[in-house]
C-alpha cells in the first residue's frame, strides 16, 4: 500500500491545529456548518430549501412510505455530510454527531438492497430502471460519495459498519462493470467513484478496488462511446452534448483521457476525474497518466482558472470553456468546482511534491473555496463570481445564477457539504512526507508528530498566516539528517530564514526551502515572509481583465465592496503604485485585514441626464479612497456590489 | 383622415431617391435581396434552412399536401417580403416581383376561410385550436403583417384583392375581439396588428380599424391578465414570464401601458408596441398616451440602447432588461429590434417634428440596423454585437447566439424581410411636411414634390451623406413664405448654412435650422456640416463602457477588426485625442471611408507562459497604427474579431 513515489500527507490525526485561520474555520464547521447541515439534511430548517436526504433513506429502509424527493443525486449530499462529520470526529468528540451517524448507517443497511445496491433515488423510483442512465443519473457518483464516507467514518472511529456497507455495494459494481467479457463497459456520467476507489484501496489493500477505479478512468472516451450506446437503448437525446461540448465532451468522455489536453465541459466532474486519475496513476506508478495530469493541471491552473482559484467559467452546464475565456461577471465558478481543484492539487502534490500546487491551495483555501460560505457558515453561495451588481443579478436573466445574496441551503446542495468536508479534513493538507523529510506545505499553528524514515519527529508551528507572514516551528523531538521544506508561495518575494537566532542557509528547489540539520529538541526556525501589498495584473491574453488590476496581500484576494465605496464600482481606478494602509477593527468583519488606498472615482459632472453617448465630455475623476476587504468575506455585511479587478489608473 | 397635430412625412412615391448612400441601399434590396428572399421563401436556396412560406401557403390553399414547416409565425416572412417588394414597386417597375405577388395574392384568396380567418399555422395544424394562444402563437402579429402588406401594395399598384384579404381578416379578428360584451378581452402576444390598423385606417378611414387598434392598445395589461386567463384554460405555464419578465412583463402586458415606465421584456414586441402607441396617439390626440410613448423614449434611447441603436440587451428571450445594463459582449441586437426602433422614432416624428427622432433614424439607419447584413445583400445577422471573438462565440455556449459570420437565412428568419422593407420604404422617411414648412431629416440625394398648405414646392437635394456633410438642395419650384427645415444632426458643431452664396440666417428650434425666404425657383441652399473624426464616451452610469472610447465620423460609428489589426483587440488602446486619417481605397470595402490612428498595444513582453497572475510585470505597449471600419461593414473581409469599444489611453 505504499505509494510508488514514497510521498504521503501526514496522517491527520497527528496534526494538532491550535489557534488559527484553520482553527476558526474547523470551529465554524464543528459549531455551525456541520450541525446545521444535519437539521437541513433532516428537513429542519424553516426556510430553507427541503433536502430529503434522511426522508429518502428512510423511505428506501422501508421505515416510512414518502416519494423520493429532490434531484436524482440527493443522497450524495448526507453522504458528504458523513464524510465531514467523520473527519471532524478525528479532532473533536462529538457523541450526538456520531449517533446520528450510526443510526444513518442502520438506515442504510436496511436500504441496502440483497446484491448490495444502494442509491435512494432508484430503490424509490423503480429498480429496474437502475443502471440505465449512467451518464445523467448519478449513481455511480453517489457511491463514490458513499465510498468516501466509509473510508473517513472507519478511520475516524474504527467502525467497520458503513464500511462493510461500501464494500457491499463496490462487490455489487464490479460484479456489472468492467473490462472483463460479460461486464457492461460502461464508466460514471459525473466522475468521482475513481478517486472514492482508490482511498477505499488504502484501507482494504484489495486490489480488486484499485483496478475497478483503474478500469473506470481507462474506459472513458473509448469508442464506441458508451453513453451513445446508452441513450440510444434509451431512446433520447445528447444530454449536454452541444455546441463545444458535443460528442460527450461535456462528460469529458469523448475521446481516452490521455488524449484530453483542454479541460473541458462540467467543471466540477472534470476536478474530480483529474483527482481519480492522479490517485490512480500514483497506485500504479503509470508515467503516461501523471503526464495526463500535469498537461490538464496547467490548463486549468494557466488558463482556465481566475485568481481566486475559480473555476468553471459558464453558468451553461457549470463548465469550463476555452483558454483564456475568464469573464468576470458571467462567470459560474462554483464552490464545488473550486474544491473539486483543491482536491486535485493535493493529489499532484502527492504526485511531486512542488510549491505551485501548495500555492494553488493556498489560492483555492483563501479565496475562491470559502467566499462560498458567509462568516458565520450557515449561509453559502453556490456561485462566486469576480463582479456582482445585485440590480443587474434581478435584472438581466443571463446573471440570474449569480445570487447576490448567499442562500441558507438549497435544492441542489452541493457546496456546503463539500466545504464543510474540506475544512473538516484539513488537518490532512499542512504536512506532507517523504523519507526523511517533512514539508510545511500549508501554514497554521498546530502540533504535529510524525514517523519519519529516520525516526520519529515532532514539533509545533505558530503563525498568524495568512493575515501574518511570519512562521515559527519549535522542534519537540528531532534527529539529525532530518529536513524540514518551508513552503515559498510565489507571492513571497523576501524573507529571512532563521534557526536559533542565526541565519540559516537553505537550499530553494520546486518551491520549497530545505533546511538540513543536526536539529535538537528545543530548535527554533523562524521563517518570516515579507507580506506587502501587491498589485496583481493578469496575463494579457486575459482578456476580460486587461487594463485592470487586483489587489492581494499574501495568499489573500481583495476586492472592493459598494458599502465601503458607493455604488458604480467600475468608476473606481487605483494606480499600481498606491500606498495601501492596513486596518483591523473587530467591529468590521470581525477585525480581519481590510485595506485603503487613494483612488480616482469617474464623476457625472458635466454629464446631462438626457446624454448617454457624447463626444464632449472629458472624463472628470474625483479623489477618494477606495476600501478593499478580502474577498472571501464579501456580502457578510448586506447585499451590494463587488469587484475584484479595479480598473488601473495610469 | 388628416392628421391631428398636421405632421405628415411626405409621401414616398413624390421622392425619387438619386444616386447615394441610400440609392446603394435600394439597389442592393431591388437586386439582390428582394429576388433572393423570394427564392428563399420558396426553399430554392441551396444550403439555406428552409424557410415554408410558400409551400404552408399552397397546403393551406389545398393545392398541395403537406404539414405545416417552420415557427408559429413563417407567414409573417412571406408578408414582410410582399411588404417590402410592394414598396419597391413605387420606384421601380419589376414585372416579374409583381406576377409573384399577384400570385400568392391569389393562393392567399384561396387559403382564407369563409370567415376571413388567414393564418396557415392553424388551418395546417388544426383550426379548432385557432385563438387558443394569443399569447405565444402569434396570430394577430401575423395579422398585423399581412394587413401591412396588403396596404403597401395597394398604394403601390392601386390593386384591391390583397387589401380585401385583410379586410376580411381584420372582420373575423374585429368579430371576436373587442371592447363589447360577448367578445373576447385579448390582444396579442406578440404586438404588430396595432399599428397596422392603423395603416389599414389611413387607406381605408374607416373608424372600426383605427378603433379595434385601439382597444388592442388600452386593453393590454388590464386586470385581470388575459394571457393568465387563457394560459389556465390552455393548462400550461407562465411563458417566458420568468424572473424580470414575471406576471406578463415579458410581453409587456402587465400593467396597462401607460403605467409601464421601463422598457422590458421582448425588445421587438417592445418597438412595435410603441409604435402603435404613437400612431393610435396620433389619430386620437390622446395626450396621455403620447406622454406614454414619450417617456418609453426616453427609458430606451438614453437608458438601453447602444451606440449603434441597438437594442435588447438579452439573449434570455432577445429582450431588454434594464437601465445602463448594456453589455457589449453578451448583447442580443437583433437586426428586428432596431427596425422597430427605427419605425417607433418614425412615429415619434410624426407625433412631434423634434430632430432628436432624426437622429435616432440616422443612428439606427447607418449602424445597427445595416449591421444585419453583408455589403452585398445576400447574408444577415441576426445578432448584432458590440465585440465579437469568433472563438469564444464557438467555445463559451453563453455567447452561442453571437454568430461569428452572417448567415445565408435563418429557419426563424425575421429579420431579413425587415430589413428589406426599412430599405425599400427609405424614399417615405427623408422628408416630412406640417402647414408650410418641409422638414429635410434624412440626407440623402433626391428630387421632391410636395403639395405644401401655401402652394406646391419641388426641389432637388444633392449630398454624399453620411460620409460628407454637404447638402445642398436647389429649389425647382417654391413660393414665398414656405419653411425649409433642415435638421442639425447633435454630432454637428460647426456648419456653415448659404443661399446662393451668401450667408443666411437662419432659426434653430428643435434640432432644426428653419430658412423662411422669398423663394425663388432656382435658390440654391447650402448646407455644409464639418464632419470631423470624434472620440464618443458614454454616461459614467452605464458600467461596460467606462473607461472606453468609441470613433465616430458624422452619424456612422467605426469599429476595430482582427483583419486591419491583429487579434486581442482588447490589447489595443486609443487616446482620445488621437488624430485620425481618413482612407478611401475602391479595394477596401468598396471604398467606404476607413480611418487610422496611433495607437497603443498591451503586449505578452515578460511574461513567461506559466505565468498567469503575477505583480512583476508593468505593462508593457507597443506603438501601432489602428485602422476603424464602419461598423455596419465589420466582417465583409472573413471571420474575424471585432470592437467597437475600444479602451481609452491616458
Amino acid at each position: 500500500m505504499a505509494e510508488l513515489n514514497g510521498v504521503r500527507p501526514v496522517n491527520q490525526r497527528n496534526v494538532t491545529i491550535s489557534e488559527s485561520f484553520f482553527k476558526n474555520l474547523m470551529r465554524l464547521a464543528s459549531e455551525n456548518i456541520i450541525p446545521y447541515q444535519w437539521e437541513a439534511l433532516n428537513d429542519n430548517v424553516p426556510g430553507a430549501e427541503p433536502s430529503y436526504c434522511i426522508r429518502n433513506l428512510r423511505a428506501a429502509a422501508g421505515r416510512i412510505k414518502e416519494p423520493h424527493g429532490g434531484c436524482v443525486f440527493q443522497d450524495s449530499d448526507l453522504f458528504k455530510w458523513i464524510e465531514a462529520a467523520a473527519y471532524m470526529l478525528m479532532w473533536k468528540e462529538d457523541p450526538e454527531i456520531e449517533r446520528h451517524i450510526d443510526e444513518t448507517v442502520q438506515l442504510m443497511e436496511e436500504a441496502q438492497q440483497p446484491d448490495g445496491y444502494l442509491d435512494t433515488y432508484y430503490i424509490l423510483t423503480g429498480i429496474d430502471k437502475r443502471w440505465t442512465n449512467l451518464r445523467d443519473n448519478h449513481e455511480l457518483y453517489c457511491a463514490g460519495h458513499l465510498i468516501e464516507a466509509a473510508v473517513a467514518y472507519f478511520r475516524a472511529t474504527g467502525k467497520r459498519r458503513l464500511l462493510d456497507v461500501a464494500i457491499r455495494y463496490v462487490d455489487c459494481i464490479d460484479a456489472r462493470f468492467g473490462p472483463e467479457d460479460g461486464k457492461v463497459k460502461g464508466y460514471p456520467g459525473h466522475e468521482e467513484i475513481e478517486l472514492a476507489l482508490v482511498k477505499l484501496y488504502e484501507v482494504t489493500g484489495d486490489e480488486k478496488h484499485l483496478k475497478l477505479a483503474h478500469y473506470f478512468i481507462e474506459q472513458r472516451g473509448q469508442k464506441p462511446l458508451y453513453f451513445d450506446i446508452e441513450a440510444e437503448k434509451r431512446g433520447d437525446g445528447q444530454g449536454w452534448s452541444r455546441g463545444p461540448y458535443s460528442g460527450n465532451r461535456y462528460y469529458q468522455a469523448g475521446a481516452p483521457v490521455r488524449e484530453q489536453k483542454k479541460a473541458l465541459g462540467h467543471a466540477v466532474r472534470q476536478g474530480y476525474l483529474l483527482s481519480g486519475m492522479a490517485d490512480v496513476a500514483r497506485e500504479t506508478g503509470d508515467k503516461s497518466l501523471t503526464e495526463a495530469c500535469k498537461t490538464m493541471w496547467k490548463d486549468i491552473t494557466r488558463r482556465q482558472m481566475y485568481i481566486t482559484g475559480a473555476i468553471g467559467q459558464s453558468a451553461y452546464g457549470e463548465a469550463f470553456t476555452m483558454d483564456d475565456d475568464l469573464p468576470n461577471d458571467l462567470i459560474y465558478g462554483e464552490t464545488c468546482a473550486a474544491i473539486s481543484l483543491y482536491f486535485f492539487a493535493q493529489r499532484m502534490m502527492r504526485l511531486d511534491l512542488r510549491g505551485e500546487y501548495g500555492d494553488a491551495m493556498d489560492r483555492l483555501l483563501y479565496n475562491g473555496t470559502i467566499s462560498g460560505m458567509n462568516l458565520r457558515g450557515d449561509r453559502f453561495f453556490y456561485v462566486n463570481p469576480m463582479e456582482s451588481w445585485p440590480a443587474r443579478n434581478a435584472g438581466n436573466q443571463q446573471f440570474a445564477h449569480i445570487r447576490s445574496e448567499r442562500q441558507k441551503w438549497f435544492g441542489c446542495a452541493c457546496c456546503p457539504p463539500n466545504l464543510a468536508r474540506m475544512i473538516s479534513s484539513l488537518p490532512g493538507s499542512v504536512l506532507y512526507q517523504k523519507a526523511d523529510t517533512v514539508y510545511v506545505t500549508l501554514f497554521t499553528s498546530c502540533e504535529a508528530k510524525l514517523a519519519l524514515d529516520g525516526g520519529e519527529a515532532a514539533f509545533a508551528v505558530e503563525t498568524g498566516y495568512p493575515w501574518d507572514g511570519r512562521v515559527t516551528v519549535r522542534m519537540r523531538k528531532a534527529f539529525p539528517g532530518m529536513t524540514l521544506a518551508l513552503r515559498l508561495p510565489a507571492w513571497c518575494k523576501t524573507y529571512r530564514l532563521n534557526v536559533n537566532g542565526e541565519y540559516a542557509r537553505s537550499i530553494m528547489d520546486d518551491g520549497y526551502l530545505f533546511l538540513t540539520r543536526d536539529w535538537q529538541a528545543g530548535d527554533e526556525v523562524e521563517f518570516d515572509m515579507d507580506m506587502p501589498v501587491t498589485v496583481v495584473r493578469a496575463h494579457p491574453r486575459i482578456r476580460a481583465d486587461i487594463g485592470k488590476i487586483a489587489v492581494q496581500r499574501g495568499p489573500v484576494v481583495y476586492c472592493l465592496e459598494e458599502v465601503d465605496n458607493g455604488a458604480n464600482l467600475p468608476a473606481l481606478s487605483v494606480r499600481a503604485d498606491a500606498k495601501f494602509e492596513l486596518h483591523r477593527d473587530e467591529a468590521v468583519l470581525g477585525g480581519i485585514p481590510t485595506l485603503a488606498c487613494d483612488a480616482k472615482r469617474l464623476t457625472e459632472t458635466g454629464w446631462d441626464e438626457y446624454e448617454t453617448y457624447c463626444d464632449r465630455h472629458a472624463p472628470v475623476k474625483e479623489d477618494v479612497r477606495a476600501v478593499f476587504v478580502p474577498y472571501y468575506a464579501w456580502n457578510n455585511r448586506g447585499t451590494g456590489e463587488m469587484l475584484v479587478w479595479v480598473r488601473e489608473e495610469a
